[in-house]
């Protein structure tokens, strides 16, 4: 069997520290079992591993976060990376398509697709092994996972099922219901009707055939560079609703989305995490902290406090869902991001009288990792290097580095860096325009 | 007449914004008539122009606070460094010390001491001017303000009035007392006793003779370099409780101490101060952001959230008082100091696995300021110019430098830099021991 993790998203529900380069699924907030901290996205492979599915792992994203991912999850996974942002269904092409047509996988083999961020516990990873097994034993084309609702929700696809059903734990579906208002809710829950949890197994020839309706081809780098013609339509709505033979799969476990501050703090590894001191008089208050500088609380109850370079929350945490709209506009640049060599943090960023901008950076590489062989036309950058060595390349010569060195890269001067143990740099750019997009890639064989 | 400003303190009452290198009484946060920021001290050195005192001003001061009042004030002012700390008695003794053997001040003349942080208004220094003619009437040695009480508290030492007296006015002083406890401040407001307000005014020959008693000498340089057989004591325990005819001025108007954030948040230029954006939900809350990168708060009621490089405050204002305990450990250096040449901000503070640091600061350097010849044992320090023009001198060598350049400083290497221009660099520091100790300084005529 094959597992397709869908990453997707980004955004700023969790801002200050989600932004446009961290989705919520990276943030390292969760508590491992053996103490240490974990992303959601760990979370959920390091689950699957303990767990009864034995499929390999197939992780469908965009480029964004193709580093963060192998930084995440180490080189071992396969990625399919989208070659432009459409939406689930052609995401979930693409990946079934990678494993039909590069991995030669079987039309027979069953495929999961789910998604990276719910947090459950070990028995969701049980009925996704059930739902294995009925794709497997040909009990519907399509079989997925329905959450048993709680609560009335209006932030949810409902799952109708036959009611003339007769076996216990698997059921055939009567119809779909977009997401409801809270009247139609009630109605649905009236009906024992179940969440959608995105979760959907199948046999990889039903979607080989689906794909085969709008691209026919045996090469998966032509399906990848014909992506576009790909319709912009969710899995659901291309697939789901379309199929002839669905059937459902109950699960009432544990099961939540930590998208909002509120929803993860009750999940989080501790009350307060990074450089924080806490005074006597709070109560119900949670700090988060990947700056340097401290936080000091006191005499305050039912907040959250998050600071990261993008910026700091202080916010009420029955106020936490609504942040996104305040503060798209706050943090114009990702101040903190991962990437495949390690990651940067912002320090500062000046914009001078006459346009000019500065921009200084801790850039932690990784060892054995390098930063490729690039070129800026507007910007120049001082390289202090202040921990470990590296090997640097300017304009073809090489050269190594370690504590005290300073590289001063010009404009239109070509240059890489390789770290032979973690390195530390801090880099000051200059320039005007100083944009991300002033880079051009060169190969540099190390 | 002539007026000594006490500017002493320090601490972390008001962090992350005041700190030991910045006292409260320099924060830019009140508003000016003009609508521009001033900190305390600007504010009460405009007000005494502004009022009917003609007096030329010394500030007393510690030399931690030199450049700060020169960079707030201009290099008009006259300004009197201890050489080590020690109390309110040696303190005035130097500045008056100062008055009579320097500035050549007759003993005749009228000096008013003041504090430079209680917020007041116009009113206040009419009853200065009072005070000083008073003095110079010769109605008593020494003429102190008595701040009529709001409420018993048990904060101030008290002034009891005698109570056969006649001048409306005027009042001659019966005795003192200590800062009492609540029941004793009750029955001292059935006294009409005043709150010491620590203004006095007395001619010069007055204190010269006190002095006299410890040290007997026509020069200040002697005086300055004696300074330690100076007693260790207040002046209130070694002039004014032992001054034989006192009056005492009573002062009913605005006096407020800004020493905490909450009394503080009150007389705020506004409830948002720096890179601040806050949500409808928010209630009686005050965000005053000195870092680069915005702060969010939404859902929040009767809360105090301030920012430095010092770290990140959020506070109930009820709670504001007793910060101090829990923050006087959690900065370890200040992260933002001014001195004579300008101001830095520290970006970064790493100390890696074998115990060598960097710290990385923005340079703010004011043109045709400069920083002095000096020389480090056990740092390097890499300047990257990235706005303004100036000249570095490198063990002797002369350079100009501006945008762009790096100037590379060894172990060992004397090094300036003068900014013909507003410079602006960013440094980092590498070493081990990284202390601010580590310092030669040598002279270079410019």
């Amino acid at each position: 069997m094959q597992i397709i993790l869908l990453s997707g998203g980004s955004g700023k529900r969790l801002w200050p520290l989600s932004n446009n380069a961290r989705s919520k699924q990276f943030l390292p907030l969760l508590q491992s079992p053996s103490g240490e901290t974990e992303s959601m996205v760990q979370r959920v492979v390091r689950q699957i591993g303990e767990s009864r599915l034995s499929g390999e792992i197939t992780i469908a994203t965009n480029s964004s976060q193709r580093d963060i991912i192998i930084n995440q999850l180490g080189e071992g996974v396969d990625i399919v990376t989208e070659p432009e942002r459409r939406d689930t269904f052609p995401a979930i092409a693409l990946a079934t398509g990678y494993l039909s047509m590069t991995k030669k996988c079987s039309n027979d083999e069953a495929v999961v697709i789910m998604p990276c961020d719910p947090y459950t516990e070990t028995e969701y990873f049980d009925v996704i092994a059930d739902m294995v097994s009925a794709a497997e034993n040909n009990a519907a084309d399509l079989v997925l996972m329905g959450i048993t609702p709680t609560h009335p929700s209006t932030k949810f696809g409902y799952v109708v099922p036959c009611p003339e059903n007769s076996a216990k734990n698997i059921f055939r579906v009567k119809r779909f219901t977009e997401k409801p208002d809270t009247e139609r809710a009630k109605a649905l829950l009236a009906e024992n009707a179940f969440w959608n949890g995105g979760v959907f197994a199948f046999r990889l020839g039903y979607m080989v055939n689906i794909i085969e309706k709008y691209i026919t081809t045996s090469s998966f780098e032509e399906l990848h560079s014909r992506y576009g013609e790909l319709p912009k339509i969710s899995f659901d709505y291309e697939v789901v609703e379309k199929a002839e033979s669905v059937a459902v799969l109950p699960f009432n476990g544990k099961w939540k989305d930590l998208g909002t501050w509120n929803s993860l703090t009750e999940e989080l590894s501790s009350n307060a995490i990074g450089n924080v001191a806490i005074g006597e008089q709070t109560e119900n208050t949670h700090v988060v902290n990947e700056l340097g500088m401290p936080i000091f609380c006191n005499g305050v109850k039912d907040i959250i406090v998050a600071g990261s370079p993008d910026g700091i929350l202080v916010c009420g945490k029955e106020c936490s869902e609504n942040i996104k709209n305040y503060v798209d506009n706050l943090s114009p640049r990702p101040m903190y991001e991962e990437r495949r060599w390690g990651n940067y943090r912002v320090l500062d960023n000046t914009t001078y009288s006459d346009g000019y901008q500065s921009l200084t950076k801790v850039l932690n590489i990784k060892s054995e990792r390098f930063i490729s062989y690039q070129r800026h036309n507007n910007r120049e950058e001082v390289w202090t290097i202040v921990d470990g060595e590296g090997v640097v390349v300017i304009d073809g010569e090489i050269r190594n580095v370690s504590r005290g060195d300073v590289v001063v890269i010009r404009q239109k001067q070509k240059h890489a860096i390789k770290a032979l143990t973690d390195l530390q740099i801090l880099e000051v750019q200059m320039g005007n325009p100083l944009i991300e997009e002033d880079i051009e890639r060169f190969d540099w064989e190390w």
